[in-house]
């Protein structure tokens, strides 16, 4: 199921969702369109299982963060951090959330969880620039997607680095987002 | 023409070059395909000229960038400022140029002159870290690839604001990039 799951991912986000059959799938993994129908009753039930890794990923993240005492900005790192860990853990099925269009119910809710976690994470801006801990010259909702923007264009080259720590890119963009690259005076 | 191009560009993105057919784009233009190809004379030529205007843009950037004296760190925030102008101006072609495969020749060039930008700015990020300008403890060609994910991102949600200066989301970008947003303690 696992390598199903992961060749339907790769195909949709490679091809469009709209342009891979079933067929494109069976022949992608070496196997009949029964044995797929073994796992799944339809395409679009794929989809849903595979944008479903990435959003429970993030989701479960945001309920920890959520849960969690604290200063918004800190929360906020958490969010960032954890949203990077997701992506590297979960990277083909966050680069498919990421391509959805909207064509179908299920890519229509899946836009919709994922509006919903966006703005779990403007929220956060928002009480951390009211703190006095965010900058408050940029526009919350602008810092939102720009945070956003940042971690999720990773999915476009993060490949594993066995010589880096897995928290690398986390740290990497931590330190960006929230002290910027110039070097301190 | 400058309507037939807008067109294509939209078309490709939202479909794929692949899916797109000159006969899609004439009914979506409401013009014969024979008026279009008055103008051009096949696709691939539509796609060259389309994410040519993006890449002719960031080009004009890295050129201008180049030839400026100062220190690195400067010139990356012109690069990075300029890279933002030329979104802004430009948005359906950066839009298409960063949604190009490479199936095709005229794809294949547009990610060649793509890596020679990214190269570019590389090199300046680099050669700021070596000035003591930019942190030495993230690798320069992650923090490159991140400022370029960041600038890029904004392609999915930008929308002309009237009431914000045009230079606000460069002004945001590169206070975020540069300085963080952590509130100036």
């Amino acid at each position: 199921m696992e390598s199903i799951l992961l060749a339907a991912a790769a195909l949709f986000t490679e091809r469009g969702y709209d342009a891979t059959s079933m067929e494109d799938l069976s022949r992608a993994l070496g196997i009949t369109k029964s044995a797929i129908y073994h796992h799944v009753s339809s395409k679009e039930e794929l989809l849903g299982l595979a944008t479903g890794r990435a959003l429970d990923g993030l989701f479960t993240v945001a309920a920890v963060v959520e849960a969690a005492p604290g200063r918004a900005i800190d929360r906020l790192e958490h969010l960032v951090r954890g949203s990077v860990g997701v992506l590297v853990a979960q990277q083909p099925f966050v680069t498919l959330l990421l391509a959805v269009h909207g064509n179908t119910q299920t890519e229509r809710d899946a836009l919709a969880r994922r509006r919903e976690f966006d703005l779990f994470t403007a929220e956060l801006v928002e009480q951390a620039v009211a703190d006095g801990d965010l900058r408050p010259d940029i526009d919350p909702l602008v810092t939102a997607k720009l945070l956003f923007g940042l971690v999720n264009s990773v999915t476009e080259w993060y490949r594993p680095r066995p010589d880096a720590g897995e928290d690398y890119l986390a740290d990497a963009i931590c330190k960006l987002a929230f002290d910027g690259l110039r070097a301190a005076a």
